[in-house]
């Protein structure tokens, strides 16, 4: 982020500033890869949104799957809470991971974020590869911190319930889930989640 | 399959016998559904993979949206699979559903169906629709005989750890999880769905 406002303080001319060009643009594609998925959104309709010219998304991004991992980072705030959940007693690590993940969903930017992932990756193998990628960084490294017993197996099961629920509540919309305010899913998800991270797992 | 056989041993003339049709309309429009989801499927391409005219497939279901149901229904066998899990000690019925559930997977099949739903259902509000009324149908029926205490929230927590694996497993494809034997599989979901099903919810 700090780079970005850096580099715009240098630019100048007819265009807006560039950081608000690229928040313009990211904001557009994190949408769009969000509600379309990796294979329907374009960079078209990405710089159409964002009120610029498709040249300067690729002068920006060079590619649509540059811009996707750009804008399907999770944002450091987010991360930061993530590495936090390693700090604590492990007796109460599956209720921290359980308020991270269910408070991520909450937040619209963070939410677009996931489901922009999970759209993707089911529709395009390209996107699936990213999403892989991603996955396995940002739920493996904090896996990593808590256990040295299995901890990628443990890391893709933990995994595996992230993307169900967020798929269930968010996209899918079944009730009850899609209703139950956030504390109960907490609640819901946390035993589940302690399992798959500290319990032996069979 | 025998119903099948024998009805097409009855027809004759210039098409191929209705059964035989529906069959390569049904095979390919699973495929279709299951590869590009409900919104890029067409009824067109699914005639053209299954060699026959697009206006039959409008005479023989009518819509898209009837077409996506009748082949996204689980098969009768895997059906009668879920309904016996209820059956049986309550102490391993978790298990039981695990087995189940991974079985459904491994088979390319029912597989087909269970893709076909999620890519679906992340692509279309429509197919979402369909996929929560089947979800709530399929898994609701056998939770409610397992268990009284609140059984549509336990039928939607198991349906988002079952979504979750399809997904992590078999579209994401993420390891280890993608190369694990389905019995390890089994193993690693089967303390998570009893939990689900049988323990206090919190």
């Amino acid at each position: 982020m700090s780079s970005a406002h850096e580099s715009s303080a240098k630019r100048s001319g007819r265009r807006p500033g560039p950081t608000t060009t690229r928040e313009a643009i990211t904001d557009a594609a994190r949408r769009q890869f969000a509600e379309l998925g990796y294979d329907r959104a374009t960079m078209r309709g990405i710089a159409s949104e964002a009120g610029v010219d498709p040249a300067l998304v690729v002068r920006f991004y060079g590619s649509k799957d540059a811009l996707f991992r750009e804008v399907m980072a999770l944002p450091p705030a987010v991360a930061d809470r993530f590495a936090a959940i390693a700090d604590g007693p492990t007796e109460t690590v599956g209720r921290r991971l359980a308020e991270v993940v269910v408070g991520m969903l909450e937040d619209p930017r963070s939410r677009s974020i996931v489901l922009g992932r999970i759209r993707s990756a089911s529709s395009h193998p390209d996107a699936a590869a990213l999403v892989r990628e991603t996955v396995t960084r940002d739920v493996g490294r904090f896996v990593a911190a808590v256990t040295e017993d299995e901890p990628e197996k443990r890391a893709v099961l933990v995994g595996s319930q992230v993307v169900g629920l967020a798929l269930a509540r968010h996209v899918v919309q079944v009730e009850p889930l899609a209703s139950l305010p956030a504390r109960d899913v907490i609640d819901y998800i946390a035993p589940v989640l302690q399992h798959y991270l500290i319990e032996p797992l069979r």
